[in-house]
């Protein structure tokens, strides 16, 4: 395939001070739970990005000193960690991309609990979050000393391989914004009052790194174009102002929006592209290439982003995670393969968790150094096995995808006439249409496969399963929301829902819907009450939401969208009682009771809605089971395994990660040991301590 | 000094199965926030405990199997682990103490999200917290495989060097006590349904490891004896059940209550021994030894415990923390030496998140190999230098206590006539008595010291200073409340505040009260709010407590509180409002907002009082940082430095640990190094893969 030549623009080389980037597609720096915990996967990940044909590969942020830990994400503190980074900047460039580091110092932003220092902000701050810490106000000596650690940091960068380094100032969370903010900064010295004051420090940093390494290194300020305006008198925001202020200062500008909520926003809350309306004015103040993002997994929106004046450079964090060969399939025109994002952020929660990130469309992410797993590339089938699989849901569809892939034969099969199983159905939900992305993409490929037989509308029992001359069976068939009310506040079913009209989320995807005064009691706590509640407002219901939870979907703070999620319900439901359970139901009336003090209130209900759980629907798998080894060997099956929701009911990222295990493995057994490559501390019992230690101690030194 | 011969019988050596304990003091089990990221701190903590006289020391919990994998604690999942618990039995051995494993597999209490493996527990169930993960039920060959896993690591354990192997059946956190409970076990086999069957797995499991290691190793069981009532019929407890039926089996029953809330109880809510009335029971039905804890700190509370046949063992775990010397204080009859636990959990909140651990009354907590601390020795003075401390709170009270055990001269002045600072003030406040022990063990210390002075009575100003003939001067005036409302939520003052009577925690501490109805803004989130809310309700105030977070106190979730705190207010104020903040006010009246929607409500307000934050008490530095070098040296003072809350406004522990810096430093300065040793990640790149790994991704496997 080669590509309509409208998209070869999106491979010019650009010129980035003194490096050149190979085309327009810039993987922007994007957190991901692997940081200095697991190195080899994070350099093994920026690897896969740099051969999917992304011009630039940036890191996470990168720790400058211990007086701004972030604990979990890269460091760069001295000489000691540039073997990790120089890691990563080795596959980068074997595979022809340049490699960008973001250097942070997290202010307070940060408790340094780990450190046991005192933060260190322009003014005095309480650190963000509820950690009882206060941030004091830094005299000139430590600007001084901030200065010198981020040059240091710099130079070690160049040391470790880097390309470009950035200056961060975006998202809020580092030092040189907060000095940029009125809200942070109330400095009265040269460093506070104007906004030239104010951005003295990011320009000191900036000149200070280009003098550094500026010969041979670009620098990049990074920079939330919104979130400067003055809460108390109105006034207009400053980011405009900062890029005019600095335009040429920096190599790029690499610009985004402040409130990572906002920046890094969901599909469910924002669309491809919505930050364009933010950032079209960069351009306008300076000659330097601009690059900024937008969930971009449209070539032609990409093209028209160029074209149009906005981008010089495409930037992408989750797309880039989604699929790492997305340049790559531009490149050859293979626009059907691109996995497109899906915008659910299960990878910020994967980040938020401490954890290498997950992703819903692309099972590999995190695995590719752990398991040795490639998101293109995968062995050839080493087995004569025939695989049916019975469910097309986003487990059932991923395993046969990949096992097709390996050159197996395989047949599909689904009760439904349309494929896509959950995800089919979530996605007609408010909010929820890019879910569909998952079984499209998948959809696409095997309808490509010769080796793989489609089967819709094929209710498989046991006795076909038996005929289907497989020898792998995967159970894939899903679960179902259960409608007894147990969950996590619940281990036996709610009293009195005998009375009451009870609806799940799955009645109401197959539109049987309650009407009047609803009661829906959440205790899944991730989408599905919050979308749930969303859809009965549309079909006229009243709705009480109740939460055991102390806030609505409570999950949401690790995909970002907690604050507007609750905004939403607060402003669409009738009531929202959060740290809340629904205690007992009778006709008419949902008794509820504060989880705290079991203090009761009566609502009044004509009906309940329950978001609390899901039970596999395993039926299949169980009658398979009992049929014992001996029937299903005759019948030629030598294994049969539940996949996805069908094993243990879950988020998607989850099942379509469980049917790549399976097609890779074709087990699901555990193992003895871990199935996966893991690194552990290196112990360093006799490291020299640093000047000031006093060396363990020596009882000879006794004075008590 | 000897100890009086009551104290003998804590000293005699105990027996416990194949191993015998030299004396009665054992470190139980506990969590620390080391684990597998900081493994030397690990080992070095457990050794200093080890040398501090207590006769068993215990690790946290240790995984056996990636299927259950807590992410932080530590690990035993195959041989590789092994070395770096080998170097806590080492150094636990040296000093004649026997080690202990507490080994886990945490079932349905984790959601493997770094191992992406389906958690297992006896029935389906979502796993603990919010994460949207379910459980699946175990098979009979699951249940083999578990027993398997925890069989091999008992063998690897005993490889690493320890004497006692636990199977950890407390805390609600394991695979045993999830069978054990009828709300997690709905198994209809054998391992199911009756008591006998739910106890099968964890009889199997002491079993194999006797049968696997018995014959050297002791093989304990941790078990909650509260916790299995059934929450529906109201039955009795079967706690007691379970330790008959299993009364004889282990070498050691290890007693303890099933909800860590109850069990590691702050002083807050529970006094020292309170487990006592729940475990006395166990004694008469076994005659094996057992050990519980209490937050003892008494010697004659310990004496009672085994003289009156409830515990064999004195079993300690935030008590040794504080002083990990505390056995052999009491073996030498130095009481006065003992530095008390005050049980604030935030040992707890440390490991919670995810850094080690800090104790308030130990700064050398966690600092054992990091720093080269130890909590009992200290480098002799090495300048000549005099020092002058202003302030005696917790920093200057330590930084005094110990550059006095330095051997340094000493000045410690302070306004008040009473020394102590915040936590003199602070003890005064409902259910914080125990704050007191900070400065009454540190003074007690103190007034042994020829060569520190103490001057309370003294408001020292600068021209003092100059003329005190010192030359290091170290400013710990600490901080004051706000009283303008600026702190988490807001960046200004909140307005209105000039027309309604405005109150701080200073104010109520100095017995200046408001009356009628009173609004409480906390934007503090730990326990400052909630105390002050507490004290105004027992003067007679009708108390409105807001806070813009979730939850009352939210940060008391880390030190294991926080439901405890919310019932009480909820019990105690007229009205508490969640996610809401203290827009402005109006005289009589205060206007709440919802910080999702801005909604507003207005409530009436005879006062307001605000716990929003500090502000450092720093007029003495900046007034002496204004003299400047010149007349300082003049003055003979070479550095003039502040301390703790004067620092950074913070926790009681971060104003010992600053005061303890300054006292082995001599300086505060942030030095370009990080100031203490730090293991990094080893890079793994070349492991091998584990069995079933395809091996780095090779591209002639092409099959797109």
């Amino acid at each position: 395939m080669t590509r309509p030549s409208r998209f070869d623009i999106l491979f010019e080389p650009v010129r980035i001070g003194p490096v050149t980037a190979r085309n327009r597609f810039f993987q922007v720096p994007h957190c991901n739970g692997m940081g200095r915990a697991f190195p080899s996967p994070m350099a093994a990940m920026r690897g896969v990005k740099a051969e999917g044909g992304w011009g630039v590969v940036s890191t996470e942020q990168c720790d400058v000193h211990h007086s701004g830990n972030h604990q979990r994400e890269l460091r760069l503190w001295d000489e000691r960690d540039i073997p990790y980074l120089a890691r990563a900047t080795g596959l980068i460039h074997e595979h022809g991309a340049l490699a960008a580091v973001e250097l942070v110092h997290n202010g307070s932003h940060v408790a340094n609990l780990e450190s046991r220092t005192v933060p260190i902000a322009p003014s005095l701050r309480l650190t963000r979050g509820i950690n009882p810490v206060t941030a004091r106000a830094m005299d000139k000596s430590d600007i001084r000393d901030a200065r010198r650690w981020y040059r240091t940091a710099a130079v070690n960068a160049r040391r470790a391989g880097f390309d470009i380094i950035y200056v961060y100032a975006g998202h809020g969370m580092t030092l040189p914004v907060h000095f940029l903010s009125r809200r942070h900064n109330h400095r009265t010295d040269e460093y506070g009052g104007s906004l030239e004051n104010r951005a003295r420090f990011l320009r000191e940093l900036v000149e200070d790194a280009k003098e550094a390494v500026g010969d041979t290194c670009a620098v990049a300020i990074r920079f939330g174009v919104d979130g400067l305006a003055d809460s108390r008198d109105g006034s207009k925001d400053e980011g405009r102002d900062v890029v005019e202020m600095l335009a040429e200062l920096p190599d790029l500008w690499d610009v985004n929006l402040s409130d990572f909520d906002d920046d890094g926003v969901t599909a469910r809350f924002g669309d491809e592209g919505h930050q364009e309306k933010y950032v079209r004015f960069v351009k306008s103040v300076t000659t330097k290439p601009v690059v900024g993002v937008g969930r971009f997994t449209s070539p032609d929106t990409m093209v028209s982003m160029v074209r149009g004046g906005t981008l010089d450079l495409i930037g992408a964090a989750r797309p880039s995670i989604a699929d790492p060969f997305l340049p790559r399939k531009i490149e050859e025109g293979r626009f059907d393969d691109i996995r497109e994002c899906v915008g659910c952020n299960i990878c910020v929660a994967g980040d938020r968790s401490g954890v290498p990130m997950r992703c819903t469309q692309n099972p590999t992410m995190g695995e590719e150094w752990r398991r040795g797993w490639h998101p293109e590339y995968i062995p050839p089938k080493d087995t004569d096995d025939t695989v049916l699989v019975v469910g097309g849901g986003p487990a059932g569809l991923e395993a046969a995808r990949a096992l097709g892939q390996r050159g197996y034969d395989v047949m599909l099969a689904d009760r439904g006439r349309q494929l896509g199983g959950r995800v089919a159905r979530e996605c007609r939900l408010p909010g929820l249409g890019t879910w569909a992305r998952v079984s499209e993409w998948r959809l696409g490929q095997l309808r490509r496969m010769r080796n793989v037989q489609l089967l819709p509308d094929n209710d498989i029992t046991a006795e076909m399963v038996l005929q289907a001359e497989a020898s792998l069976v995967a159970v894939a068939t899903g679960a179902t929301w259960r409608a007894d009310g147990i969950g996590r506040y619940h281990s036996e079913a709610i009293p009195g829902l005998e009375g009451v009209p009870v609806y799940t989320p799955d009645d109401v995807m197959d539109s049987r819907l309650p009407s009047g005064r609803v009661v829906l009691f959440d205790d899944d706590h991730y989408y599905m009450g919050g979308v749930i509640a969303e859809r009965l407002v549309e079909q006229g219901c009243e709705v009480t939401f109740v939460t055991p939870e102390s806030l609505v979907s409570a999950y949401t703070q690790l995909t970002a969208e907690q604050r507007k999620v609750q905004r939403r319900i607060l402003r669409t439901c009738a009531a929202v009682h959060t740290s809340t359970t629904l205690a007992r139901t009778e006709p008419g009336t949902a008794h509820l009771a504060c989880v705290f003090t079991g203090r009761e209130t009566a609502v009044a209900a004509d009906a309940v809605v329950l978001t609390t759980g899901m039970v596999p629907r395993d039926e299949l798998y169980q009658e398979l089971a009992r049929r014992g080894e001996a029937e299903l060997g005759a019948a030629g099956i030598r294994r049969v395994v539940r996949l996805g929701d069908c094993l243990g009911p879950g988020i998607i990222a989850a099942a379509v990660h469980s049917g790549h295990l399976f097609a890779r493995t074709l087990d699901t057994a555990l193992t003895d040991r871990a199935p996966y490559r893991r690194e552990n501390v290196e112990p360093g019992w006799d490291l020299p301590l640093p000047p000031g230690g006093e060396g363990l101690w020596a009882p000879g030194d006794v004075l008590s």
